[in-house]
């Protein structure tokens, strides 16, 4: 951490902060230069809440050099983390792909998309239980009687489900969901990540739709420093000013938090971009930039569905797209690789 | 509701449209024109989903005319909502000032504070007890008993208690609080929204981050449509590209919602610059734009204080701003107003 | 166009804007509603100034349906726009592949680049003359003195040049120079676009770090409407919130854009990013999104450059890179097509 | 500077940076962690080039201490720049309103709308001659015979003239221009700053509409390093996601910058807004966060102007906010001053 004095700052000050810091077993080094001193601060800075010291009236400036993650840091953890989820595992050079309505509406509707996306290579199901909805006069989700019919799609194909957690009192319902997703409008409830980090099953945690990469590593500490490990990133869009598609997916993530990171990252183009069109390319994009995974929805009938239906595939494309996919990762998987230390 | 159709749509399906829009009381006004036909929706759109309808094959886009929200809706409600607590309250015509520091720290230090902002004009208390912090290692709140040390500030000042609600489980020691905070973190946090929106206290709603205004009092008719009509808007800055600030301040929230709902809107400049050196011309520039009130954070001793020490003013500085403030709000009052229909 | 206007409007204004709308030859479709009145407007909108129709006392909002643009709008020009420089060319189904320094730094440096991008795959050379510095006190480039060491190369070598051009000033050094760079600052200075809208070489128009596609599209439309049909659009990062790179590469923007224009669609990642490790991946997932080509900067010494060494590639990992791309480009190319109407 | 260097950089790399550091007369003072190395480096920083350190293969991250620009910095010229235009002076205390259309349409207008301005306290006259517009196809102002009309506007009430230039050609045009007006699209056109540095008029430097503070005050910079000191601010609104609204007005500009540079600070609440109705609040905000003048939009009939009607005020609603306004600065003067050292 650096922190940058104020020209000329009361001496005593400067000794009280010095002190201060030097009994959290920080060392300091100093450079005086004419317009400004900078103490480079050396030890565990992570404890020290930036906040604080910017408040500081000798303080000009303080800026972070380490990052302030720990558990999700690669530094410390230079491994991949593989995640086994059923009879498949997300990270480690696997493509996984998560597929299916953005409602569960019925057990037959649910079912036959989950055939459907098993047989064209998807190795997960997803599909909306409890809906997060911007108005409270849209559907909401069926609830407890979508995770029933959930569950029995998994019975019949075996693939395990990845469904959403909005609030601590579901998780009761939660006993067969195989991965609980938490949303872009929760990244950041932390007692909600407290609770999914003092159980077992795997998290699939969305970033915020407008949070920085430091942040969302943030969100993943909160869940790991609980005691769960298993943490699958999956970005789904950010908020900028192009009104043409309801978020601007931002696949530099990919290979940025691949170096910071060494939890696995998805993508979700269709929530991204919010038009089926879209979704082909991008999935596309998303696997030639060396993702871990992606989040597409499927719907057999996306003109009647409850919710989201101009971002959903049918199955039929899907299919194409799915092969397409696949197909494309072994073949990257064969292209001489470019390293950087 | 305007949808606007491809051009040459398929017959059978633009009349199933029509059928499915009459069937849901919707009556149908045509405009063809040589490259598009538009339809005009008449009647209570509030009921359509508008991801549905975008979604079928022959609409190339859906625009919303009417206003999605209703409670919070001034259309429907001319009359300002005024929201009485204790001997204040908050909305037609009153400057509210509420101040207090950002973490609760002992009775002590938050009794001084009420003592003090109490003496500046401040007419309410805020200070955290449970905190929303981006790193699970910073100070996260004193929890239940900063919530004792408030009701002890409150009973020796009679200054009502705002302060934040994270989880639905902590609703049960609020009993002694007389404003519940939703933080920006949570603006779409529905189940959140829900709880309080089926109990009696007001709420003030602080926007996201990210959200637009319209989300925002969308998320204001979550809490609404469960009963509680009694909700305060507070704006606190928006994330831009801009490095040099925590967040914007986007004061044209003010005279703009004030045409579009009829809830009280109070600003928060201390949380949107995140530097106390700003936090003054901020406060004067949000009253003179009209604003119901401020949010405004005071510390005794701002250097080593818990949490947000950067943006907190000490006691001496408020004391001058507050007394600016209600003078300055009072000489507006006077003024020849300039009114649009 | 949709004009919506307020509840009861004063009927002489009302009939003032029907009169005004006819004269200009639009037919007028009326729906009246119980809050509101939404008149389609059928007809050439495109001559209709939206901001002077929503000024108007009686009009709520105003909300276009038909693209302002026409001469870049596939609607009216269904092929895709394919423009030959040299012995290339640019879309139609080719992967361009432009490459070359930030900054033409001496002759030898230029020459020695040429030769190895040509080697790899390269097909045209990019080199910045005239360099937009944010600082004044930075290096802006060598001017004139450079143009003609990217003339040697071009006879050493046989590749095109691109070259930017921030000045109509200095389009009279421009007579070798195939390809017209405008840059992102420069995207709405109109009189540079209408000058170059007024010569035959094919202009590269960057997208403005903070433009819309529909912005984009009307500058293009600038300079397509002078005369100059052959524009090439090109990505290069928008601005968002996000500190970790210079800018967000909007990848989205492909599949988009080719169902709304007929232009071709190019990607530099190396100035999105800012980073050169970001790149390789950055370039595969733009040419697995349908791009037609990318600029790529590459640097024989990156680490002495003069200029943003920190985004570009050396010549090894570039010659990896660009076997990569035209091998992947061959192999998506034999894929089965996910096509909609 | 901060230079943070990557965890066992290569010894000769980092001897090699130092070398070439302390040639440039660069100072270092180094401290060692267990994780990293940070070189603070002491001396004049403006004339390193960040990108360049940052390319180098043993540096993680380089963080500037200093800023950036000198001629505009507060640090350097500590006292307000006061700049006579006519008899009046912009900054230093004064409240200047600076008012007119947003075209000029006809001698008529433009002095009809003179002689109300100024009647209503207005000490400036502002009118485009030259537009620039989205659409090529939309009315791109007047030009030369604008300028004209403005000039006879000035005859006839001796207020100065405000206009924009948007190109180095037309500035033979503007002798009896008082103020040049850079506009936000050409924040960033370096050869047109470069172009009015190298005169004497005083320049209006609006803020590019994504552009940070920093980046601002470096075209600033640009103007004053060619011997122009007579620079304006003068902030418009910035890009956000916000559809409401045009732009994001971002008063918090006014307290920041009054910090670091001496320069006077206006503010446009009618460009920001778009809409006339927010214009009077968002002026009223402006002066009480500090400004020294605004920039209003005034037609004398908003639905017949040719450009940006809906965010003009008609002369009776501007006399009425210009009285308030100057009648608030003269309270404000009064009241006690909040200051930090």
């Amino acid at each position: 951490m650096i922190v940058i004095l104020k020209k000329n700052p009361n001496p005593d000050q400067v000794q009280g902060l010095v002190s201060w810091l030097e009994g959290k077993g920080i060392t300091i080094h100093r450079s005086v230069g004419a317009n400004e001193t900078v103490f480079g601060l050396v030890g565990d800075t992570s404890v020290l809440d930036i906040g604080l010291i910017s408040a500081l009236d000798i303080v000009e400036d303080v800026k972070r050099v380490a990052e302030p993650y720990k558990e999700a840091n690669r530094k410390f953890h230079p491994e991949d983390t593989v995640i086994k989820v059923g009879n498949t595992q997300i990270g480690g050079g696997n493509l996984t792909v998560i597929a299916g309505p953005c409602s569960v509406e019925s057990e037959e509707q649910i079912i036959g998309i989950a055939k459907a996306v098993k047989a064209s290579g998807a190795t997960m199901l997803r599909g909306g239980a409890f809906k997060p909805r911007t108005s409270p006069y849209s559907f909401q989700g069926l609830g407890k009687q979508a995770l029933d019919y959930l569950s029995a799609a998994k019975r019949e194909t075996g693939l395990p489900i990845v469904t959403e957690l909005m609030d601590i009192s579901q998780l009761e319902l939660f006993d067969d969901v195989d991965v609980i997703q938490i949303g872009t409008r929760n990244m950041q409830n932390y007692d909600l990540l407290k609770a999914v980090g003092r159980q077992e099953k795997p998290v699939l945690l969305k970033r915020g739709m407008a949070s920085t990469y430091e942040e969302w590593l943030m969100s993943a500490e909160y869940i790991m420093s609980e005691g769960n490990p298993n943490v699958i990133l999956c970005e789904r869009g950010i908020r900028t000013f192009e009104p043409s598609t309801r978020n601007t997916l931002d696949l530099t993530c990919i290979p940025l938090l691949r170096k910071q990171t060494h939890l696995p990252i998805l993508i979700d183009p269709s929530h991204a971009t919010g038009k089926y069109a879209l979704v082909p390319a991008m999935s596309m994009a998303a696997v030639a930039a060396g993702c871990d995974g992606l989040l597409i929805e499927v719907h057999n009938d996306p003109q009647h569905a409850w919710s989201d239906g101009a971002q959903s595939l049918r199955p039929d494309k899907f299919d194409t797209l799915c092969r397409n996919l696949l197909s494309m990762h072994e073949y990257l998987g064969a292209m001489p690789r470019i390293d950087y230390e």
